[in-house]
């Protein structure tokens, strides 16, 4: 392709994305194609010639558009938010332009040296302890894996790297922990029958009291209590495990301490909400994601270890291809996680920390949790529904409640859920808590505004009423 | 950011990315930069209120670019190529843009099917056997641990995921394996000793009867043969192990055979390269990176198995708030690998095969293997140096020998190496083989041609006369 071109369809792509931020609304939040509908219309074979790029985005604006489901929409309610911003896609094409690979300092020492300090800002803006030295990983599945994983070292006296893992190690987190947790623990070798789900309470969050109860039983038992994994913003209903008590119970067990707080982190720029920090000072690792609710484009996952060296005595491998003459004096983030190749993710970090201010983000994510509050004001002044959870953060978990008793109230629900969707103006998903179906509103998409919000409240109540007219309960 | 601002710097990034293109030539490949010289340049704390975006280009511009090495200089001759490609970087703009993430087919249909119909391109491509298919990971290093884990719970009888890894499993690699086996058997519970480094031929690939052999004998210890992973273009040397053979053995000892082939495989469009893939028919999974040589944005890695049904139950997870009413009908990739979060990666393979053809990819790949040949003969007719490695692939292994003996040869070259990078004309990095340390000049960078092959190999010869000169041996 020559510059002229590359510049013509840059430009249009350019032009693209910025009409897609502004017309996102126009489309169903969620793609309602069917399975096998875009298949269908993609030829089984590679093309044996270069295709013109005005063919490609013809097809990529008819075929791929319509099966997109628009985690960018104001209307996104579903899950947790992933989201983007225009300082964040604008590093992105720096990125891809430089295609950079960051294995080691030597291969890209602006991008090893901006990470180090853009992970800096981060651990300024959350308060977090100054003891603690950041990596960027692409998701929570990976760092909470790396935690695992070093503290399976660390309680082995890193002899299972050597020997193979041959101890029963337990793991314990809430009932409430994210699946990537029991993903981790399968991966790195503990077995699915070692990873203890500690009772919550009323609230969600873990009963300290129950876990260290856990504890000793395993030693009773014989086994060996390696690691526990706080969660902070729990995936269902954003529940706050209390990080204090937690930690005061690892210590004294010597137990490893993971916090998970993938969605809530980006809330500890808020000072106000930095309570969720309480405790902080016990943690062995802290992982949230830039990429949910820091407006920087998926995959930015930001890991904080305690004690760097543990980490890449885990991690580290010293083939004579990858010796640098610098290895001794720099970061070579390879040794500090899973992958030996890595992206320059630390560019888009830089660029919307700076292009919001640390002030812009804070008012974003105010917004945020004030629109909620205010949902959950309406929830709870409309007789027909029922908060199911409390609301720490800015997810709302409700459902529909005619008052007729439990039975069907599941099956009700699905289908509210059912019918709020297939209208496409906005999208919610559902999960489930002490065993009943319940409706998750979470907002915390860049550009939701109460007017978004308040449509969807609008639209859940007209589904409610409909669906409580012709029910037959 | 208005939309006005997002284009105007949209606009002027692309037009960076074009000029970036065609001059970056002009910088020197491996940046010169000191370690900590970027980050004492960088504030240590993050700007509390919003900068324009004029300021960060302009930092980005005056201290980011000093400090890049440049893997798409046509002088990259160091590691293997990370390539981008015109195409590519268009797609990572609606990429960015569009900012899905790709966890589930419900989340992002089109990207689920896209990828689906893409790795059936890929495969058809490369030659590889109708039964595999494909899934797009990060990195090899990922693809192979993702490889090790479905192997183990095989072999386990998907125990080990259950009730954590109790029994000594082994995994066997030949002697020339790359670190990212050795980090994934870490990973994975199996543990380092429980590597088998089988000993490689004069062409460093993997002599298969002495796989046989270490089988044998672990059998008879009592371990459990687990997997073998075989490597079609080791990173030192790009060997290619001798699939077939290896194939059988693991046939008859119930063995998974992974295969390694994260540079090589591209390769395999061409032809007349698909003798690497005799015995193709063994493979239980296969990894290659179009994101080394196939023009793809980093990262973007192509995995391929023969049971999905086996990779599926090693790590699916079913939290109640993942499930979606298409579940049983469509793919969710969430569960082919270790991560939950996916970018939406099928669209840039697409945007490049498309681009390119496939022809297209073909001429590039047969130009880099021809200037490898004619650097090899370069080598081979001057009596100052001397080939370390048959040249099977587009990689050169090479060092300067002066006859005089072994004892200080490894000294003189990796003083050569340093002086030749140095310059900043070009980037060549370093193996060890048997032992000896020898220089490495990979070529496959998109953009190189035979004047940059011809520059490079007459800095070599200049630097080498003057060390020769200077050397006091």
């Amino acid at each position: 392709m020559d510059k002229e071109t590359f510049r013509k369809f840059g430009y249009k792509f350019v032009d693209w994305v910025a009409d897609y931020f502004e017309e996102v609304e126009k489309y169903p939040v969620c793609s309602a194609v069917k399975p096998g509908e875009i298949k269908d219309r993609l030829p089984s074979s590679p093309p044996l010639h270069a295709e013109r790029m005005d063919t490609i985005f013809d097809d990529f604006d008819k075929i791929i558009t319509p099966g997109i489901t628009h985690w960018q929409h104001p209307s996104w309610f579903a899950y947790f938010p992933a989201n983007n911003s225009p300082a964040s896609v604008l590093a992105e094409i720096l990125t891809a332009g430089v295609g950079a690979q960051c294995m080691s300092w030597q291969t890209s020492p602006a991008a090893a040296e901006l990470e180090e300090v853009v992970m800096g800002w981060l651990r300024q803006m959350l308060g977090l302890p100054d003891g603690l030295t950041g990596v960027i990983q692409d998701t929570a599945s990976t760092a909470t894996l790396c935690a695992l994983l070093t503290a399976r070292e660390r309680v082995t006296g890193f002899k299972s790297n050597q020997g193979g893992l041959r101890e029963p190690l337990v793991v314990y987190s809430s009932d409430q922990t994210h699946s990537s947790i029991e993903k981790g623990v399968k991966i790195a070798g503990f077995g699915r029958e070692n990873l203890r789900l500690v009772p919550t309470d009323e609230a969600y969050a873990m009963i300290p009291d129950k876990l260290e109860e856990a504890v000793r039983q395993d030693k009773k038992r014989g086994l060996k209590p390696a690691c526990v994994v706080a969660t902070l913003g729990t995936t269902s209903s954003t529940a706050i495990d209390p990080l204090a008590d937690i930690g005061r119970i690892c210590g004294k067990h010597g137990l490893w301490l993971h916090v998970d707080a993938a969605f809530a982190g980006s809330a500890a720029i808020l000072p106000e909400m930095r309570w969720m920090l309480e405790g902080a000072e016990f943690m062995d690792s802290f992982v949230f994601n830039p990429h949910k609710w820091l407006f920087t484009n998926f995959d930015c996952s930001a890991y904080f270890v305690k004690d760097p060296a543990a980490l890449i005595r885990t991690f580290e491998i010293h083939p004579e291809y990858l010796k640098t003459g610098h290895d001794s004096q720099v970061k070579n983030y390879r040794d500090w996680g899973i992958q030996l190749g890595r992206r320059f993710r630390a560019l888009k970090l830089w660029f919307v920390i700076r292009s919001y201010g640390v002030e812009g983000l804070r008012a974003i994510l105010r917004e945020h949790l004030r629109l909620a509050k205010l949902f959950k004001s309406w929830v709870e002044e409309d007789e027909r529904f029922e908060l199911m959870a409390p609301v720490p953060l800015s997810l709302v978990c409700f459902r529909l409640n005619d008052g007729r008793g439990e039975a069907g109230l599941d099956e009700m629900n699905k289908q509210l859920l059912e019918k709020i969707n297939a209208s496409g103006a906005v999208y919610l998903t559902h999960t489930s808590l002490r065993g009943r179906y319940v409706l998750r509103l979470a907002i915390g998409q860049r550009t939701t505004q109460e007017r978004h919000v308040h449509a969807a409240w609008e639209l859940i109540k007209r589904e409610a009423e409909e669906l409580l007219k012709t029910s037959n309960r």
